[in-house]
């Protein structure tokens, strides 16, 4: 299998991140497509996919899959253990749940902060700065309620480390890059996330 | 099981749609939370769900789960016929794609269009008008992008109709509300929405 992907960029980091949780990173061959050298602008990616997004995985026949979630639980469905999408219907209802969560509640507004406000973007794309403060605004309450989450469970889930965790982690580094990052007057939210930097796939 | 929803919100009606397509309707009891009315940000119904967001299932036993998807896969889970997410390793991966597909390069464009320049969320939330342009200039590359996937296959996913279909509809018929509609500058996209206007779900 192939992977494409941009080594910087938080989609892709949450594939390679579940691979490694799965002991499956030696299975995959990595293909570098820069956002920073437009990449994955070129017609030979286009090729690959007409939307210009990383990552996409190449199975050995040239099949080709979009999107990291897609791709993860291809992969879940290839190599169940450790299962990471849930063992059970309430349990993967559950973590569903909180994948999309995590997506749609951090990893979106982080990813809208840098397109809209970063100077990155200057010249590449067209900005709005008001809505990047909007979403500012709104990680802030996010982080606070995490925080509350997070005070009575060890996982965004529940008791089992899962896939919403590996989403929120790369959310929440990827706001570095904007100056997004867990305070000290959330301690919960900073515990999981010293949890997560201890463990072996977060250098993925 | 209760369903709390919106009849005007795009989510819940993925989910009510969903349910149709299954034949499960009358199985559910449904509760209308009045985005227009401010429902949603009452204690009440801030105890289902603190995000403040529908629709939000209830199971008889008091369990609650959030977010349309993850409401709908429990669904599939637990009434298999018709597969709305597919019958096989391949084919669940292929819906999950496109579902996120429609999710993110439609549903949420449009979602955005909407509160960011409508004169509903006037006095209501803070609104970023240049952002909705950006994402009215997105939908437009979208469509387009749509119209050409469309032209050699029936449904989104490929030719099963799937629950990335719902998504898309919901996402298209939620842009009319910020006059963005599907034109005959898109026939084969005309074609689709015109199908699925045509299933009994559409009136869900």
């Amino acid at each position: 299998m192939l992977l494409y992907h941009d080594t910087r960029a938080p989609n892709p980091r949450r594939v390679r991140m579940f691979l490694a949780e799965k002991g499956l990173t030696g299975e995959v061959d990595f293909i570098e497509v820069s956002i920073n050298d437009r990449a994955h602008e070129q017609p030979a990616y286009l090729e690959k996919n007409p939307l210009a997004l990383v990552p996409v995985l190449e199975l050995g026949d040239g099949r080709l899959l979009r999107e990291s979630i897609a791709i993860c639980r291809y992969l879940e469905e290839l190599h169940p253990e450790p299962a990471l999408f849930g063992t059970d219907t309430w349990s993967r209802a559950q973590i569903e749940q909180w994948n999309r969560h995590a997506e749609l509640e951090l990893l979106f507004p982080v990813a809208q902060v840098f397109r809209n406000s970063h100077p990155f973007w200057l010249g590449r794309i067209r900005q709005a700065p008001e809505f990047a403060e909007i979403m500012r605004e709104h990680l802030a309450r996010r982080f606070a309620w995490l925080d509350r989450e997070l005070a009575d469970r060890p996982w965004l889930a529940g008791d089992t480390f899962s896939v919403a965790d590996i989403t929120a982690l790369c959310a929440i580094d990827f706001g570095k890059i904007s100056q997004i990052r867990v305070g000290e007057d959330t301690p919960h939210l900073a515990r999981w996330y010293a949890e997560m930097k201890a463990r072996p796939s977060y250098k993925a």
